[in-house]
């Protein structure tokens, strides 16, 4: 087994995120895909990418970190002698079976794998895998190479040893990795997006306010000091006291409005349809694709913003 | 009625940013506080805080500003002649009735008031006043000079006309105003802030995460994209057909989130005390005013970012 050798399998826009993940903080990629033609798109989507981290100031030497990607034509020859495999392929319980069980057949002595996998956890399709204590969840954002958030979630049956070594190599390698201690549905991730989404979604449809309105509460207000304390840590210095103090006060108040929600409603076909003639009224669907190009483009610099302030 | 002269009333940390938020933007500003301990403060304190403003490349001339703020010794001498009134007292209903009454006598014709409070909603202070149909509130979160949002919430009684002029006035000034079409508990932003919060604490609770790793989701995660987009935005560009598209693919997933919180727990004095312990262990309670102080200066830095990105 070689400690400096990652395997990436699936490479679609998350698994060719990951390969320049590993890629720029020095580990030798061998990525894999059972398409030829994904498997051919990686290296010129990687060449541009690096391009745009490094105009943001985020890598220095793209054509290095480049030569350290390495595109094979089998699972085989991936897997064989990686330290760590990042599996990111489609997500469907029947996929990521298969897929798993090949990976494991190839998989050296103590190396671990990693899924992607944003919704599904590791205990659905790690079973019948014979190395499966060493298969766990380390779901990312997209594009991982931009947000660092790594979601680490053992199945019942992976070894905590795999658990500490995947948050290892994940902070090796720049990215955060947040170690759930048992799975759940949506992760802390989308558990925490889901619920304010659905507040979201319910003061739209009840008409308190525009969909960008309530937009600019989280971009101009709470996104901001989110964006480097979290909500914990924010609550912690919003009273004289701390948390403590701060739950004291207002953990009345917002235990009231989580009961005002005991009963609620799916996200409804005509408010979803009145959201998305507001969205396009800002956005048409014409500029979506230009707008993402943007949004990675913010994000790029967002990434070195929070790095000259020392701030994971 | 001075189409440049602002009036604030109340000034504690809330009502001093707001005092350097009109200041900066060119209007003249008197501040009114019945102490006259607080009344002493202010200035000094909005010195510093332009100083800081200079460093992080916000504001021009910091002098020129200050001299724009003038301490008057009565509520008669700083609302006589004011285009608008911000108030921002102790967040009782009893104070806020006072004071809005006060206020009112000395109100100059089509003059408007906008109240900071946070939770009290204009209904509950504002009736019994001759020209209530001009008070709303207007809602920042503090500080007010570094974090632009402002809920703007009527009463029943409010003009939408007056609606209508502050957030006009607060788009003028560089704040970036929200409009709610009617009271509801906590408005918009401690709404959103409370979904998360209970999800957070429900999760900590369960044993999932670390306090640590909960904040890291949304420092290194969610945060980044709701920072520059806000929830509904990041989920247009998040599904290739944009929002409508997300929301059939995921909103299930999230309405099933939501049914499994129907029973909502209060904060737990127990999981308190526990996040208590982990917080100090991150950060003393001695350490608390340093890091607010670090808090302050990275908001100012993440102003200037999201000024030259062209972000509000």
């Amino acid at each position: 087994m070689d400690s400096k050798h990652i395997a990436i399998v699936g490479a679609g826009l998350v698994g060719s995120g990951w390969a320049v993940v590993f890629a720029r903080a020095g580990y030798r990629v061998s990525v894999y895909d059972p398409s030829e033609a994904v498997r051919r798109g990686v290296l010129s989507w990687a060449k541009s990418t690096l391009g745009s981290l490094h105009s943001a100031g985020l890598v220095d030497d793209p054509t290095g970190i480049l030569e350290k990607i390495r595109i094979v034509e089998s699972m085989a020859e991936a897997v064989n002698g990686a330290v760590y495999v990042q599996e990111s392929v489609f997500e469907t319980i029947d996929v990521k079976s298969a897929v798993s069980l090949d990976i494991d057949k190839h998989l050296s002595p103590d190396a671990i794998v990693g899924s992607s996998s944003s919704g599904i956890p590791a205990s659905r399709f790690t079973e019948a895998c014979a190395n499966r204590k060493r298969f766990l969840i380390a779901h990312p954002v997209n594009p991982p190479h931009l947000v660092p958030v790594v979601e680490l979630v053992p199945a019942p049956w992976t070894d905590p040893l795999a658990v500490d070594r995947a948050r290892q190599l994940m902070t090796e390698v720049g990215q955060v990795p947040v170690s759930l201690q048992r799975e759940v549905d949506g992760f802390i991730l989308n558990r925490l997006q889901g619920a304010l989404l659905n507040e979201a979604w319910a003061l739209y449809s009840e008409g308190y306010a525009s969909i960008d309105d309530i937009d600019a509460t989280v971009r101009a207000g709470l996104g901001l000091r989110w964006l480097f304390m979290g909500p914990f840590e924010t609550i912690d210095l919003n009273a004289p006291g701390g948390i403590a103090d701060y739950a004291a006060r207002l953990g009345p108040m917002y235990h009231q409005m989580a009961l005002s929600r005991r009963d609620p409603k799916p996200w409804s076909p005509e408010t979803i349809a009145s959201a998305e003639i507001e969205r396009r009224r800002s956005l048409t669907a014409e500029q979506l694709v230009q707008r993402r190009e943007w949004r990675d483009l913010v994000l790029a610099r967002l990434a070195a913003f929070k790095q000259t302030e020392g701030i994971l």
